[in-house]
């Protein structure tokens, strides 16, 4: 068998190709994909399921003068390796390699950077508007996940683009009935209901090809399973929307997907076309539990992802899973909510365990938030488990349902400071700035495990909203104590004392996971050392009497310096008599890409190490050496 | 007649009329409505239309234990009439009086605050869940407006409603076919062509309520019309959804509305009533133009709204519509977005000359950005009109969207600050500080009309993402100048320079609004006046100067201390050699209730007067008399 793949150096080879060796460069694409995944990690089974569909893409559109945008983009390594990327795959999510999402500084085939859900159609329908006014011919293609329609965003730009009778505008709903977590909601339940009919059963076991491929007979067919069981198409939907349905056709068949683009570029307005897909497609492993295969490490294809021998550090976020539990088996009030996060959050076992008291609202971050105001102002114990990233998508929702009617709905803020392999797009850099601007709110900073679960029961306690912010991954590696116990609002705590003399002393002020590395630091430079706990209210009394007894202060945090932590405690400190220098570290005003989270940090100067230098530099003037 | 209106203090009252004196009531209730906001001010238009419906919800349900939630909240002067609130109408919006929106601690009656659109579903369907894990039997009703309904998180709520199916949920749809602008997308075109029908029509001009009374003479012409006009219902939308469907009924109809609310209130699940009412109904001239009644001053009803006899002094909206003019001519690039506020925006002079760059997208921030950077992506240059409490909906978008791809979107940020009557779910009070924390952001506060412009002009030729705000209402009363300049991008201006001898130095540093208070306390303290211009890029040098030469540094801003502008100067200083204290004077870190503007920013001591005063409290300690 020619080895087609080693071919295509771009889309214009693809389009060389005889339209019956597509689905051999399918296969090898796919073969290449899992050897590629399994040696680097990253995500599997979205990308095994839109092979054909990207294949067919490229074939049918000339990218990247039409302009392709991907919702979500975790779904992008078959367009990657299509599109002059095939040998920069093993680098991919690494520090210095290309990044697991569409990026525009990459390629010009990536025409809009996506990663948040839901983008797609209201960057697509720019792009759309744009080859309008400025002349020139082109097609703006939106691929979008059934997931990902369940975000308002979605809607908001379906509506929007409905209006627009004449552009050579295509959504492609990439129906697979999974995000991350399984999709909820009405409008999935309904495509869920459809999927369940014969049509859907061929396409999904990948029989009846032969006699769905032909559009009369498929469409018949299709008329017919509607009438008799009396289901509604989601046509309606989108027809309502202002769009022209096309659809359902098969995923993995390249000559219907083909022939269907083929037709529907040379219609004007709003198309959507409706392919079914299956996640995972092609590796067994995958398409029996593709939550599994979504974003595995590194494994052997022909063995498939193993369970870990030993079991790894408890992460932050199983320690947010397990409090919920205890918490709701403690409180009947307690209700945890989720925006499609629900594995990622750690509350699979809330889930199970308290299932009438657990929502998963899907991808919907507005919506979650004002759901949890409406359960609190009825006397409920809202908890929203949520990313640093994806809280931005809920900021009014924050301010003007919780905040401004001081309701007390708990944020346990998944996912703050620097991610990792997700990269800019998942950055959680600004939670600190961004919530302590806002009144009636308590913002805690947990320093390892165990002040995490105190600190999410402290907030559970609280009359007002509270948010605790932790990092992604392990702990710092101490035990949790199962006794419950309230940190008193408002006060940090003492770490360590310096012992140096007067002229020569300083105190730096940590916050959540730099505690540990500033006490390195303190150790050191024998300085003293305060673990903050809390962003809102800061400790001032604490703040000012470091002031007053250090020569210079210093803070630390994982999350921007503009705005941060950091500046509440120059705030705190200008309100008293004594003012000092004080040396902000943090994450500096750039966005930082994808690479391992301690290597990342260590770049960002925020490991011990780093706060030394930083410190030294900074005060080579005061007397440090005794 | 009697007088029934004044014999109803709550909705007890109500409920023990007879059903046919309800007519009566609505026309009282409407005269009163009428000449009370005549008499204060306020949303007219709008209220008159809900004066059935209001009556209608509040004698089927037996409020307060069943929950009524109003979308957007501005509708509810009926409801607040008849729930205990008559004789307080003369306060509405007033310093000290009652809000024009509901608000929980003013009534047991407002359930659930709002003002900012569309999240009445997702707060009515938490509240509905908590009834139910709390083992209690009430209705939950979200009262929601077609317009509203366009935005994306209206859409999540009722997509995660549709799945509850034995909750006691109603979602009463306002069908008014206007938001404060009309409304726009494709859904409300849909039910537009609907309205365009005979059963519509004769609802609108409130004929032939005998024959469409009857249900199933109803249903029938209904379904008839639909059939002759191929027209798809809007129930297929909502049943998609997981609604039962019930509609559309004529919403001036009391028994109509009665009787079908009634019968409602027996079925389990999420139901939705279409209700189509007519905005201002019932007093002509706000039944011809509704958007100019929509929130009058103060009129006498026989006369109506009269144009002003002279010009008002020009506003900042002006100011920014005319700019978008000019730069439109200048630049065929230039696009001007609007999420709904053409015209509180100032946006409907350039919507009329230049219609194919201008779009209003409904009621969809979040799309609304991300459209912005599509267009943005391919070369054009969007400009972005939008309250500062709006862009709060779309911060996940200018952080994922713009401000990473370092794309050119501008943002003309309306209502910084304090915006008055709207009070506290409008403030404008946090948008430099959310802002000033993402990378490749400019950001501008404007001291004056023209300062305004100029800003406009120079962040539309900048390579970045770019933010101008300024206040609501009027400019400090200088000219424009036509002629556009480039604001040198990071510096401040030094406005005036203290006489005084060093030990009595103060540098009073400025933002945007602030600068002419700023102006006078400078002048009775002999003090140095910046206006800083940038608060990103923030003029380290001039800052570091202005600590190096004065003795003491005061930042002013009409925005939240944490976190702020102030901050800003402070990170700036302490990165230098001379640390001084500093005073921040902005707003303090609570809610900021309705009140008049100038008012309630003396109240914030955020005059001249009040600035004079901080800095005498803080700065007793310099010898500020020379």
């Amino acid at each position: 068998m020619i080895d087609l793949l080693h071919s295509i150096d771009g889309p214009s080879d693809l389009r060389r190709l005889n339209p019956s060796q597509l689905p051999q460069l399918a296969n090898e694409l796919r073969t290449f994909l899992l050897n590629s995944v399994a040696s680097t990690g990253g995500h599997l089974s979205p990308n095994l399921g839109v092979v054909e569909l990207t294949i067919a893409l490229h074939s049918v559109f000339n990218t990247p003068h039409d302009r392709i945008v991907w919702d979500v983009g975790h779904q992008t390594y078959a367009h990657k390796i299509l599109t002059g990327r095939r040998d920069r795959m093993h680098t991919v999510r690494q520090a210095g390699g290309i990044s697991g999402f569409p990026v525009r500084a990459e390629s010009p085939f990536d025409t809009f950077g996506t990663a948040h859900s839901s983008t797609s159609v209201s960057a697509a329908l720019g792009m759309a508007l744009a080859s309008r006014l400025q002349g020139q011919e082109r097609h703006a293609v939106a691929v979008i996940g059934d997931g990902a329609m369940s975000a308002g965003m979605a809607f908001e730009a379906l509506n929007n683009a409905g209006v627009e009778r004449d552009l050579p505008f295509i959504v492609v709903l990439n129906d697979n009935a999974m995000s991350i977590s399984a999709p909820v909601g009405a409008l999935s339940g309904h495509l869920a209901r459809l999927m369940s009919g014969p049509f859907y059963t061929a396409v999904r076991t990948g029989v009846g090809h032969a006699l769905l491929a032909a559009p009369p007979l498929r469409d018949m067919a299709h008329r017919l399973e509607t009438q008799l069981k009396g289901l509604l198409l989601p046509s309606t939907l989108f027809e309502t929307l202002g769009f022209n349905y096309i659809g359902p056709v098969d995923g993995h068949d390249l000559d219907v997907l083909v022939s269907t683009l083929r037709n529907m570029k040379s219609l004007r307005g709003p198309q959507l076309l409706h392919v079914v897909t299956r996640k995972g497609m092609g590796y067994a492993p995958a398409e029996a539990d593709p939550v599994r295969y979504h974003s595995p490490g590194r494994f052997d294809p022909s063995h498939g992802v193993k369970a870990a021998a030993s079991p790894p550090p408890k992460t932050y976020s199983q320690v947010f899973g397990q409090w919920l539990c205890d918490a709701a088996e403690q409180d009947p009030r307690v209700v945890g909510i989720t925006p499609a996060m629900g594995e990622g959050s750690g509350m699979v076992e809330f889930s199970k365990r308290f299932a009438h008291r657990y929502h998963d609202v899907g991808i919907a971050e507005q919506h979650a938030v004002t759901f949890a105001a409406g359960l609190a102002a009825e006397g409920l114990r809202p908890v929203v488990g949520i990313y640093s990233t994806f809280l931005q998508r809920a900021y009014d929702q924050l301010i003007h349902d919780v905040a401004l009617q001081n309701l007390p709905v708990v944020f346990a803020i998944d996912r703050a400071g620097i991610v990792g392999a997700d990269g800019a797009t998942h950055l959680g850099a600004y939670d600190l700035a961004f919530l302590r601007c806002i009144p009636n709110m308590t913002v805690m900073a947990a320093s390892d495990e165990n002040e995490c679960r105190q600190m999410l029961h402290t907030a559970l306690q609280q009359p007002n909203p509270t948010a605790v912010r932790y990092p992604r991954g392990a702990g710092v590696g101490v035990p949790t104590v199962a006794q419950m116990q309230l940190i008193p609002i408002g006060k940090g705590e003492i770490r360590r004392t310096t012992t140096r003399p007067a002229g020569a002393r300083i105190a730096i002020l940590a916050f959540g996971s730099m505690v540990a590395p500033a006490r390195e630091a303190a150790e050191e430079l024998d300085a003293t050392l305060v673990n903050m706990r809390f962003v809102k209210p800061i400790d001032t009394q604490l703040v000012q009497e470091m002031a007053s007894t250090h020569d210079a202060l210093v803070t630390v945090e994982e999350g921007c310096v503009m705005g941060g932590a950091g500046s509440a405690c120059v705030e705190a400190m200008l309100t008293g008599g004594t003012v000092r220098p004080v040396l902000q570290l943090g994450l500096a005003d750039n966005f930082i890409d994808h690479g391992e989270r301690s290597a990342l940090l260590a770049e960002c100067g925020l490991d011990g190490a780093g706060i030394i230098r930083s410190i030294r530099e900074r005060f080579s003037v005061l007397t440090l050496e005794c």
